[in-house]
């Protein structure tokens, strides 16, 4: 079983890394970044490489695609090569998946079209304009594609992945291993939890695509 | 303020990117992968490169440390100049952390003798020999020493660590950026709620530190 989880520079390395931390524990799992070209890409704040070994030529028929956010991806929404490899691959994909506003990239792929889907709180609002229908919801399937909110998120996305393609007694053992039993310390990790200030707060940060984003 | 995170060949990438993804959000940070030599370290699958970008001997004074886990660092805690430098740097610094099996490293410094401790569930009882009281809880906080259990424990550790950092409204500003609102699809996170049959299917690959640990 071949997972893709793609990568770029200005990526956010927790939505990349939690789904990893998680699938590459599938048995039988064959796990690599790629990126249209091979070698390290740095994360958004520039204190964190990742190595990319593959590029998406290489990986022409991945069974699950995994796409990571950040404001590194929002080159690749008229990335016409990338756009054409996502669109190919998810025509022969088991499922292809998205964390954070790696959903607008498989919207721009056309590959969101009709479908509810899921994405950072604060980019929800993007997905409508993809043909897709956007829902507050952690992780969100519709058919063959996974979305998953913000960051975070990854990690209860790729648990729901691996009890698809593994089965429950697979995901919850992986869940166990990776001791898996959330505690934040605080509860403010939804803009419907958070207080409304902080929700602006982070807004400002997160303008949405016409802005020339910040992070994400 | 200098944070620094320990990373080597065969590390839990998660263990490391849970706290890089909250502390570098965090104002004012400066945040390093360190290592007792700079340079790309791979991850305990063999599928993902992390970078350090200086060595142990360049970060003499960090603010804040932090220990993760994996197979890898079982070398460390016998490694008397990684030892030392521990030593040096915690008396330094306003926290020293570990995610995981870094608690064992930490341990192995001398760091936690006389001190409540956690780590991965499957290897807590190993603290003791360290001088320390094992402590089955998420986040261990005892002086300026703040121990993590397993892998994803990291996320709420580094949450905790920020608000005594920057303050609770900056922590619950990044919890917000990061959509960290968890929503497992499965209760078996910790192994007073898992099956007691994955328990045993995990502990037989976690097997301690006297029996070459596989992961962890």
């Amino acid at each position: 079983m071949q997972i893709a989880i793609l990568i770029f520079d200005r990526l956010t390395a927790l939505d990349a890394v939690g789904p990893y931390e998680v699938l590459s524990r599938l048995p039988g799992a064959e796990l690599s970044f790629v990126a249209a070209k091979p070698g390290i890409k740095t994360a958004d704040t520039g204190r964190l490489s990742l190595e990319a070994q593959r590029s998406i030529a290489e990986v022409q028929n991945p069974d699950v695609i995994v796409v990571p956010g950040g404001e590194g991806n929002r080159p690749l929404l008229a990335d016409q090569p990338m756009l054409s490899w996502l669109r190919s691959a998810h025509a022969g994909s088991r499922f292809t998946t998205s964390v954070c506003t790696g959903s607008l990239v498989l919207g721009a792929a056309g590959i969101l079209d009709g479908l509810r889907a899921t994405s950072h709180w604060a980019y929800l609002e993007y997905l409508e304009s993809f043909g897709a229908t956007p829902v507050s919801e952690r992780v969100v399937e519709d058919g063959k594609v996974i979305t998953a909110a913000g960051v975070s998120s990854g990690i209860d996305m790729a648990l729901h992945l691996a009890a698809r393609l593994a089965g429950e007694e697979v995901a919850k053992t992986i869940q166990l291993g990776i001791e898996y039993d959330p505690a934040p310390p605080f509860d403010s990790g939804s803009p419907d939890k958070a207080d409304p200030s902080l929700v602006e707060a982070v807004r400002r940060l997160e303008p949405g695509l016409e802005r020339e984003p910040q992070a994400g």
